[in-house]
């Protein structure tokens, strides 16, 4: 766990969700862990990302040899809180080829008539990969339960079936990292002005955003139910303080760094006769 | 068409493949239309990412107000070309959230009992999106007219069914670049020893990459029947010279940014009336 530069200690272990975790405790503005301001921040990533990509395309190497072994990172936040951000200058990092990304919107009709895993399942990730979901199965239980849509048995009911799901998945050889990026409702309404006085960000924005930011300690109350039932041993959530964009990015990265480490990777082999080889190659 | 940096010509219109085109003269060291030297190219590929980002983005946007347009990258090549090199540090360089890349692997035995376009027309970019073919439908005239895998009417009903599938592509919007990445077998040589020298490069090796590469000239062939065939108004081919890796990613960046540029892209206007929501934020 030794971590070079401004750390003073792990975001793995910093931010990870454990017994007794209160949401409304946790500062939105700070950077565990971190000693560094802004600058020192974007170095420290810059600097590490060429380890998060090593370490990626090992596990891709790995499965071309019959690995089976997968990362799955799961985000979940309010709107603004940077998620998009995450996926482009984290995960973006990283060679695409070893990137499975899923978007989930809104479910369409077809998707409502099924159990709420029906779409996730297809999008859990091939082996090999690092599958990210932007948004995922948690909209199920977050904002059934802020709206209403869904009663107490049936929430209780959809945390087990997403325990249950999420173990398969780690049984199948699959990390699962789950994170919320915890903005705060300050910080948010500044993101949402910035968009309605940017020409290049009004499709970004929507009426709605505004709409469910009414709801902020109804999701709070969701998230912190979320986190009391499903924070396992084989897929526990972190959350993360994201009023400082570039803390949060850092923060994501040393967690996949720390998740893919764990897995004690190594370059394959290959499965052929390297001198025969070398010696073909000679004559070719 | 007006470049910076030590551009003296553009890519996209020195590389594409015109009536008379002989890829037997192309050269595979040059850089047709670029003056500097290697970390001259890498600082242009580095200025310019940010436009080919930008200009991915604006696409992207469009579609989320029902824009229809998008954009796919066809890539082909002999083995080390450099196609992985592209999508790393080229598209890679672009928000992974408007990429949808698709990495074409010898047909499974579902996918050969049916048409070859079968399992390359779901593929197709979604709207708003930049698709990437790693490999392609050209797979299944190349390789199969240099093993005889296909006789002469089988591969003549195939690049006609090509066309017709890239004109409806076309038709409902999509962009379409295809690219060769033109590399000389003595550089491809050069690069299999590196990979059978650098244990983090063993698994890039197959032994079957030096089997087809004793079909070197036949390949050549198979390309320029494919260029005689399949290069249309509508979805043209550009060959790139591939020796060196810097000018080859220059020259595809150049390409995507030149058809980007082409769709006058815009940013949305979003769909909501501003003022109203801007008071609305104003009283959040």
């Amino acid at each position: 766990m030794a971590l070079p530069f401004e750390f003073t200690g792990h975001p793995a272990q910093l931010l990870r969700v454990g017994p007794g975790f209160s949401l409304a405790a946790q500062p939105c503005h700070a950077a565990p862990g971190f000693a560094g301001k802004k600058a020192a921040g974007a170095a420290a990533l810059a600097a590490r990302a060429p380890l998060l990509a090593q370490l990626q395309e090992q596990l891709f190497a790995e499965s071309r040899f019959g690995g089976k072994r997968s990362l799955l990172l799961i985000l979940q936040a309010m709107d603004t809180a940077g998620k998009g951000g995450i996926v482009s200058h984290v995960v973006g990092l990283v060679d695409p080829q070893g990137v499975q990304l899923t978007s989930f919107k809104a479910p369409s009709e077809e998707e409502k008539a099924h159990d709420f895993l029906w779409r996730v399942r297809p999008a859990a990730p091939r082996p090999g990969m690092l599958g990210v979901f932007d948004r995922s199965h948690y909209e199920d239980v977050l904002i059934h339960r802020v709206h209403g849509w869904a009663d107490g048995p049936e929430l209780d009911r959809r945390y087990e079936a997403i325990n249950a799901f999420e173990a398969e998945l780690a049984e199948a050889g699959t990390t699962i990292v789950k994170i919320m990026l915890n903005i705060s409702p300050e910080e948010q309404l500044e993101r949402l002005t910035s968009r309605l006085h940017d020409p290049t960000k009004y499709w970004k924005y929507s009426p709605t955003d505004l709409d469910e930011r009414a709801f902020w300690p109804a999701y709070m109350e969701s998230y912190q139910r979320v986190f009391d039932k499903t924070s396992t041993g084989h897929a526990p959530w972190y959350v993360v303080p994201a009023d400082k964009k570039w803390y949060a990015r850092l923060a994501v990265q040393e967690i996949l760094i720390h998740a893919l480490e764990s897995l004690k990777l190594q370059w394959p082999s290959g499965d052929f006769d390297l001198a025969r080889e070398r010696l073909r190659l000679s004559k070719a």
